[in-house]
């Protein structure tokens, strides 16, 4: 392939400029003590603008001041149009070109947001890399002062944890459109059809259905394979007696939808239909355990105390949840619904509920929905049924 | 899906520790002046210990020193028995846990190289994350003393480019399969066919012949579509008349093959066969320009050279070719085939020459091969016909 410069223009741009999560990302640095922000193109930086650039071996600095003023942004000159046909005027731009370099944009953005001086600046420690780093620090001291960066993961992380109504509406279309795939996958399955089959499959329905894209491979395992939770679909196929597990998610506007169902081909026998059931009962105990000011800890220990009552706590061997939106497998949002995971809950929060039972010589079982924590308690996303599908053989 | 800790194993990993590339390495690193070298997961780890963990948000550091001590890493506790399955005893291994973080183990294996005190490093400035730098930072101070990074991209870009017999072996190979998939895709082309079926068709035709993956997503352009030089496959279906353009890449024990051809549907016109004409003479010029210590810009100068002549040079609008090997689109290797470029190649270095036209109303030619710098000149790794073929409609 020939490399050419060209505009990277992220698919998943839809939406204008969110309105209130500039005020609030001001409200959350100036609590932190932080004079700005600053992102290299990805999520968070479409979360705060509505759009991101890809990210290259170029600089692009997205500069976010604690004060009320307009974000700047430093990027490539010829990305600079397809940006601006995003953003328009909502963020000002300071380009720069591959003969001279980043610096003097960088100095330029800094500027406009009022950033001069020695500054405190949030950045993300597990994303942004030594150049951008450096390109920031080189500009802060043309500026005669100084760069001292913190991480700001949290910060941006905990924003980002709770959805607004359009967030929201995009999850639910997320679901609805991941639902309507897993219901023509479970009308696949029958004696002789590979896990591979069923997966591509159900990745085909997912598209078909009107998704933008997958939120991670589909997966599907069958019979013995289930009681490997992170099991690759291969070529075994379904035979009568067998557990088949199905993981998939669709992307719909930007937001990740992300659901498990376990069904039995014809009977999969006693020790398979109590794990099931266990497995149930603790994704209905985790749900009745959400509530505004819950914590994903508790949440956690509601679904692990159902299945270790019944006997099979060694056999749960990951954590009940992870944050969902924006962020597909394996980047997980926050929060963890997890051991440890101590904040609490605000309304809003979404995140999915998925114990699972894995019983090497019987077969696995995980059940998986998305929730929101609402002022009443939770609202479940996913709606498809969570009793024990017997499909004939 | 549930995020469960788990050895990530990467798939590509296939050979052991390549045994001259270490020596070559700390004779680059004394020659720059540095202490030795840090990375993170990734290709250059790849390539130089024949293995490389996954990137995640965990730190992993390997620590190579320019003194001759084996390379130190720092990884968590959970990764360190999928490394050790690879790299066994040659080098040292740092386990860190999620309780405790990486910071003793970074100090451990800095003090196991040697490399205490204040250290000159060099590190992937378009690679490595600010977490990553702070646990060098944190450990050098732990040590008592203090590191300075330099960016060491073009160190072991260079110590790349040139393959050694083993690497070359693999290019072959890739070669050979992109251009079984590549003549059974021509095959498939007919009237009525999609650019997105005969992109697929050719995908699928590139793993079947034995590719462990492919380079890139197949290209594949019909028609005008073709004077497009990053046109996304799409429902296009060919016509009697026009060209296809075909751009596909096969990986083979870890390295890349890059192939373009352009072919026709029955007659595409006088000024199609003509841009045909020039962009074949254009490769063939670029080619006759590789020699050992002949620079990208040479090669460059000389495809443009016959485009320009012909009067299209307003239409060539990429740089001629970008270097192959482990890197696939978009994050090219060294050397770049483009003004500016002006290292002398060493026998060994491969790259692509992929001169092109791209003419609104007419269409598009790409004629593109991947050659290695010879004693004599250089070799053609790819040897698909470069004669136009035109197709029965």
């Amino acid at each position: 392939m020939p490399a050419i410069a060209r505009y990277s223009l992220s698919l998943s741009a839809v939406c204008a400029m969110p309105a209130d999560r500039l005020p609030r990302l001001r409200l959350a640095l100036a609590e932190s003590g932080l004079d700005g922000l600053v992102l290299i193109p990805g999520s968070n930086l479409r979360y705060l603008t509505g759009f991101t650039p890809m990210l290259s071996k170029r600089v692009v600095l997205a500069v976010f001041p604690a004060a009320d003023r307009p974000p700047a942004l430093a990027l490539p000159r010829l990305e600079a149009p397809g940006v601006r046909a995003h953003l328009g005027e909502a963020v000002t731009y300071h380009p720069w070109d591959d003969a001279t370099g980043p610096d003097a944009a960088v100095e330029a953005a800094l500027r406009q947001a009022g950033l001069t001086g020695t500054v405190t600046l949030g950045v993300e420690f597990a994303a942004m890399r030594v150049q951008d780093l450096r390109a920031l620090e080189r500009a802060a001291a043309a500026l005669g002062g100084r760069v001292d960066v913190r991480d700001a993961t949290q910060l941006i992380g905990r924003m980002r944890m709770v959805k607004d109504a359009d967030e929201l509406a995009a999850m639910e279309a997320a679901a609805r459109v991941v639902e309507e795939a897993l219901q023509r996958t479970i009308e696949q399955i029958a004696v002789g059809k590979t896990e591979r089959e069923l997966a591509a499959f159900c990745a085909n329905a997912i598209l078909a259905a009107g998704a933008e894209g997958l939120s991670f491979d589909a997966f599907v395992a069958t019979g013995p394979n289930t009681a490997n939770p992170h099991h690759e679909p291969g070529d075994r196929p379904v035979q009568a007696g067998d557990l088949v597990m199905i993981d998939c998610g669709a992307v719909v506007g930007g937001y990740a939808s992300d659901i498990t169902r376990t069904v039995a081909v014809g009977d999969p026998g006693e020790d398979a239909r109590r794990i099931y059931d266990v497995v149930r009962a603790a994704n209905a105990a985790g749900k009745r355990a959400v509530h505004p000011g819950a914590t994903g800890e508790a949440i956690d220990r509601a679904t692990r105390a159902v299945i270790e009552e019944a006997g099979y706590g060694p056999y749960f061997v990951h954590r009940t949840g992870h944050g969902l939106g924006m962020e597909t497998f394996p980047c997980h949002e926050y929060p963890d619904i997890v051991q440890g995971s101590t904040d609490p809950l605000p309304v809003g929060t979404t995140f999915t509920i998925e114990p699972g039972i894995y019983l090497e010589g019987v077969g696995g079982v995980r059940i998986e929905d998305d929730v929101v924590v609402t002022p009443d308690g939770h609202r479940s996303l996913t709606h498809f049924p969570r009793d024990l599908m017997v499909l004939t053989p």
